[in-house]
């Protein structure tokens, strides 16, 4: 069954807000089953939200997923031009107004004059409700085709996709196979394409596909075929077989991130960790505490930006920083030792690196990074990496190099350059 | 003028990719002074990439910016779908066919008969050379409207557009008026909206918009008109008198975010700044670090997750820690002078608090986070807040609002509740 996915904003159009929505929309559309024909951003001008509706009714997609236009102010026009486009007069749906305001109460404010108009919704239309803001989405039905507004604020489509809009598909298409998603960290996307197409290049109907979301990318291997509990073994023993090949780049399935996955190996294994962090200034520690229970095995991390601090917080000696310099194999082994015996933590990863763009030498160019190790009762280890890109990029890939490497230690492995 | 862009790929339709190009695309048509009402995507289908583009050339834009489907592979169908859609039969372009095998050679290697088609281009076509890879792109007007098509790689793309179109485009557009951005903190997208707009209610030829990147919101004030200087006047005026309406809730305009225009106040008065963070666990520190030369005045911060790291690194007494607990006032005014003084910075800001989902109390619930600043030569203050939310949007508030109090003491305001 044909979808398509429409995007309402001048933000979006203007290139002010990068459109994470479509993307997100089309894979979950793609993994319920759907073929996504069609992807489209329209601006906030009433006229051509209403033709493009009016284009996507006629259309042969059957199913039109649409994010945006339903916030408070002036320019959020998509409620109005679902009006129009279908004749479908906006009404006020009282039960609606009335969870608005209890948010608002809730924050002990009184509502804004405007977030009234959040409550208005196309006549016939069936409220999908937003667990996490004020806009509930709405779904409706024209010439055959099934239309679904949700608000363009990621997590809040997110919250309503997965609450409302998943459970009103499901029924309309048959899955056509069973999917499974491995995470894996430290391939390209052309080397893991490569790996796993040599792999399942003699397996009948599986269709492989990729999701690259900096600095993770996803394999998805999909099990085609009309049974779903054959396919879904069939999924099961391919994944598995992926796993085998692919070896520790393959972190987690589905929805665990990388700093997610190592924080549950150090808690079921019951270590601690602490962190000493320079270029990285505080990333790593930030991803490892996203998780709830985090302070189970994260007991802290130092942000040494400068020398002194260097030499205050962890006791990293002047006589290193003035015969190695901060970025070295010498002070990144200080770095860690410091952080771990500071609050005696089972181990301790340390990061000091040129970001970037300035900073750099000829000796040590911008990218250049070092990582240090430091375990209780085994000898304190220092690696060195070279990263390309720009300052955002060479951190992230600064902050993952340091959770491989905390994983490997976690797991009891011999260390290797990360 | 209108404008469109179109995105071509089974990859994009499947959410394999992020689409980054159409979002660059939009930016810079909007920079030239184009109005972009339309983005698209559509899969590798011949049937339906002919149809968009003869509904685009039916359409009222007068530009369409198209990237994807010109690699060598069997799914690449650009070329073949305009010379269909446009009746422009594909013809061989011998010099650039020369200029393909010529790169396969500098690579020491022949060239593969699929990179063949690369050379054929629809009849009347306008070559766009590729000056970093082997597909270029091509031009071609229909029925009063511009095309243009190059590679979906976004590098290659970004130099076809650099070198040929922007130049073809620029004397197409006059700039429609002038605007300003005003970026705030601290208002919801309603209330800033309902402030703005009362403020300009009687003020002619002026466009409101708004864009909202959690925790930042983006006032938008076009000045609409034909003469570029008087709308350039104008716009300034109309900023001046929003910044002055909604006092400091505005920090900056265009592109610097907050935590850069805090990070700019305090290399400016030349102050230098300590962390501590408890519950945001590094998200503070690691957004002051994301701009090049933070370490002016970033000292360096503690991530003290654990009560026994907040009295090893910072100094807590354990009596303080007992008889208060880690999320009070006293421990938050002992954090920030623990962070200020092992660094000797001017300033220090301590975050301790409850960001869920568990941990909360009757007394102390999720979202109860205290807030301590030091500063050197004055008496440690501290204030306490309770956010909604989730854990996510608990941390970003919290980094957020101690940014705020940072501000306020560089600036040396009176500390009020931030």
């Amino acid at each position: 069954m044909q979808a398509a996915v429409l995007s309402i904003g001048t933000e979006l159009t203007r290139g002010e807000l990068f459109d994470t929505n479509a993307g997100t929309l089309a894979d979950r559309l793609t993994a319920l089953g759907f073929e996504v024909v069609r992807m489209q951003t329209v601006d906030d001008d009433l006229g051509r939200i209403v033709a493009t509706l009016r284009e996507l009714a006629a259309s042969p997609v059957r199913v039109v997923v649409s994010t945006g236009g339903l916030g408070p102010t002036s320019d959020d026009l998509t409620a109005a031009a679902v009006a129009e486009a279908f004749d479908a007069p906006l009404e006020r749906h009282e039960a609606t107004l009335a969870r608005i305001a209890q948010i608002f109460a809730s924050f002990g404010r009184p509502m804004p004059p405007n977030n009234e108009k959040q409550a208005d919704v196309p006549r016939g239309a069936t409220i999908l409700p937003n667990p996490v803001g004020t806009a509930p989405g709405f779904s409706l039905e024209r010439d055959g085709t099934l239309f679904f507004f949700m608000p363009g604020v990621p997590r809040e489509m997110d919250a309503i996709f997965e609450d409302s809009v998943k459970r009103a598909l499901g029924p309309l298409v048959r899955p056509s196979g069973h999917q499974i998603r491995l995470r894996t960290f430290g391939l390209t996307e052309s080397e893991l394409a490569t790996r796993a197409e040599a792999l399942f290049a003699d397996v009948p109907d599986v269709t492989l596909g990729y999701r690259a979301s900096f600095p993770e990318i996803e394999l998805k291997i999909l099990a085609r075929g009309d049974d779903p509990r054959e396919c879904e073994e069939r999924a099961r023993a391919l994944a598995q077989k992926a796993r085998e090949a692919l070896g520790d780049a393959v972190f987690g399935d589905e929805t665990t991130s990388f700093p997610a996955a190592v924080g549950e190996i150090l808690r079921r294994r019951g270590l601690t960790l602490a962190t000493a962090e320079s270029c990285t200034g505080g990333l790593l520690s930030a991803m490892l505490t996203e998780m709830p229970g985090s302070s189970e095995y994260f007991l802290g991390g130092s942000v040494v930006y400068a020398n002194r601090a260097k030499t205050a917080v962890l006791g990293v000696s002047p006589e290193t920083l003035r015969a190695h310099g901060a970025v070295s194999h010498e002070t990144a082994q200080a770095m860690a030792e410091g952080a771990r015996e500071i609050v005696d933590a089972d181990l301790a990863v340390s990061i000091t690196g040129i970001a970037g763009p300035g900073g750099g030498s000829d000796e040590k160019p911008v990218g250049t990074v070092y990582f240090g190790l430091a375990a209780r009762g085994r000898k304190t280890v220092s690696f060195h990496r070279r990263f390309r890109g720009d300052r955002e990029r060479i951190r992230t890939l600064a902050a993952y190099v340091a959770l491989r490497l905390v994983k490997r230690a976690a797991e009891g492995e011999d260390l290797e350059a990360p």
